[in-house]
């Protein structure tokens, strides 16, 4: 994709430390400000995360490409095969190919017919597998936008509190990017996920106390001296992040050849995710991308922490926040920000939240890779496992289309599936003894 | 890209199971024959692999397109974001896509600024990281066309004999092709490894014996009637599975805008994959889809299984088997088949063949992981610290370009970075603690 020069909207402020010179790339393509969620109070591109009016989160507010939505297609096809071509939607300068990035994105959209004869779905179903991206989970998306806006905005140093897939996809990120990287993560961490998160070479600090004590311990640095210079991905960097999973509503319509399909399953972590893709099927309808129908999104949880689904099931608007207890670690958020967000959306377009418990989970893992050959992390037992018991129930038309998002792979989440997962027989290395087992 | 009627050149024979409609795509596409790599006799595509006049192996000879190579490009690039693309060069019919697959290749060329400023190389370096293929492996490559030939030979069992890699990328693409699956393992197989070939629901049979036990075995069961209507994919498959590497250098090619690299850095296990990137290299000549320019071919062996180093170093044309003794297990074939044919195309390109040893190959997993962000496979590992080693044994010019292979992904072999790879620090979560420990 050739460089391009865009119009600057963005106005230079005292929180933008990149340098900007006249006539490169405006450093956020088409986003034009920060705007809070809740009041609507707008600020200059920063990184800052919450309304000084009224402490609501802020996201990215753009000023999008109006005109031919054909030239704007055409555009789009003619990109690379990761998020980038999506780069005239985000908050990224045209140029953003030329920087070393991770790529990630423009994973399978897989046409699931075996597991859509096994669930009674004649609609179509269709698996968007994003365990295809560098570090194998949804995060390198949203890490890649945190990425370059920490670079525009002249950090070095990218962080993350994390218990699994974003510490990896920070290190991965920043390793290539040239940046220091410093994860913090709970001391008590299982091994595996702690050589994830090292080998990158970045610094990886151990935190003698629980998840919550590693957030608050992030919470002050940030706010101390030490923390200046400091990108935070999911916290001072966080309106820039959460763009990135727009791309995920991009990539779907895109490969149903510029449509939109009637049902969304997705997990529910902070519930960022799902906030992200509704915002991506709307501006794909604003630009004319797609025609405009109805579709219907549905959250999924883990029984072990269903905040948002009790919430739904109770015909509340707050969550009530839980202690987690599941094996869907991805999910685990006890207390999700975008809690209330997820089920205005899914009321709005008449989803549901869902939940389903451990046994279930795996019992989805197992079904998703004898039926597909995907073999996903636990949050994608969850998805699938809820889109179950949504036909089951009644909540989900298995007529219409459904899309269901597979976020991590099934490499990240072993000790899941490994207590029943073995041999179909052991035997000596006969003909006789494989018939006797009957094998033959 | 739409379903082409391609004329036959494919007689019926008796081998030919599948059905094979007048007016249908010829089920082997451009593919004519088998062919003795030793003698050159002719046999029709069957699923067969060793000639009866020599025993030499045999490999699928082709009727190429001829004609505009700007076409042909066109038509590639025009194809999907997967090895089908090159559908016209392999033996699968033009309408492939139609069928259940997992779809494998278009996997990353990523530019590698860092690790070559870390190497000393000048000239230009690229990672073909194929860790990004649905089982994160390169072998879903070769299984994938290995499926195609099974589906048109009639076979309903898939199988292969596997102590890792292999055993997960045929479960998976049984699973998703709707083929029963049949892999056979060593009884005694890491537990993880277990989880990764079992999860896919097929029969899996851990043999009581060593690895070569389970050959014995697999070669007697395709020997009896047992095994009709099975297709060991590296066994009677094994000359259109070989094909599917051949994708590694067209991907290679057209990444770097349809030209050819100076240097590339592959690994040895039986040497096929080696051996049909070069076909594949030449076949691109041959075609006109790039310009002729010489390119050398290095070989990478880790040094507890390095048969085809020593005999390159000793200048024997013969390989003289070893018993492995490596942490890169996915390379430990110590009595490779393809060996004197990788030493022919080492020498005659101009290239080497070179081993580093276990703790080089973890130093060198590290390196990559650190400057590129990209967590390799032992193999990865192998190939990277051969690289190296080529360069400060002024083997391999620096100043000219190099493209050096990873061929699986960090996550399946953990163990080997585990006991070297952890937290740079444990800490209180205190901003006094973290200045205490020198992060600050």
């Amino acid at each position: 994709m050739a460089a391009q020069t865009v119009a600057s909207t963005t106005d230079s402020t005292p929180g933008t430390q990149g340098a900007q010179d006249a006539g490169a790339p405006a450093p956020f393509g088409p986003a034009a400000a920060l705007s809070c969620r809740e009041c609507g109070a707008r600020y200059p591109l920063s990184p800052v995360f919450a309304c000084l009016e009224c402490f609501g989160p802020l996201e990215v507010a753009y000023d999008l490409p109006t005109g031919d939505p054909e030239a704007l297609r055409a555009r789009i096809e003619a990109g690379p095969t990761n998020i980038w071509r999506y780069a005239p939607l985000l908050p990224v300068p045209a140029d953003v190919t030329t920087k070393p990035n991770l790529n990630p994105g423009w994973t399978k959209l897989v046409k699931a017919d075996n597991l859509a004869r096994e669930l009674g779905i004649t609609g179509g179903l269709h698996v968007k597998d994003d365990s295809g991206n560098p570090t194998h989970s949804f995060k390198d998306r949203v890490v890649a936008i945190a990425l370059e806006a920490a670079r525009t905005f002249g950090l070095t140093t990218l962080s993350c509190s994390s218990t699994g897939n974003l510490a990896g996809a920070v290190g991965a990120a920043a390793a290539r990017a040239g940046f220091r990287s410093c994860v913090f993560i709970p001391h008590d961490l299982e091994a595996g996920k702690v050589v994830m998160a090292a080998v990158y070479g970045g610094e990886l600090v151990g935190i003698e106390g629980s998840y919550d004590d590693v957030n608050r311990f992030c919470s002050e640095l940030i706010g101390d001296p030490i923390g200046e210079g400091w990108g935070f991905v999911n916290v001072n960097l966080r309106p820039y992040y959460g763009e990135g999973s727009k791309t995920l509503a991009y990539e779907i319509a895109e490969q149903l050849g510029w449509r939109l399909p009637d049902n969304l399953v997705i997990p529910i972590a902070s519930g960022s995710q799902l906030t992200k893709i509704d915002k991506g099927l709307k501006e794909l309808i604003a630009l004319g991308l797609v025609e405009e129908k109805p579709y219907r999104i549905y959250g999924a949880q883990a029984e072990g922490c269903s905040p948002v689904s009790a919430a739904f099931k109770a015909g509340h608007d707050v969550v009530r926040p839980v202690k987690p207890d599941t094996i869907a670690k991805s999910l685990a958020i006890g207390n999700p920000a975008d809690g209330p967000y997820v089920l205005d959306i899914a009321r709005r377009t008449g989803g549901a939240v869902e939940d389903v418990d451990d046994e279930q989970i795996v019992d989805a893992i197992k079904l998703l890779a004898r039926t597909e050959g995907i073999f996903a992390e636990t949050a994608g037992g969850v998805t699938v496992g809820v889109l179950k018991k949504l036909i089951e129930s009644g909540q989900l038309d298995p007529a219409a289309e459904t899309v269901v998002l597979n976020t991590g792979d099934g490499l990240k989440t072993l000790d899941a599936v490994a207590p029943t997962t073995g041999p179909t027989a052991t035997i000596r290395p006969t003909l006789a003894a494989f018939r006797e087992a009957g094998l033959a």
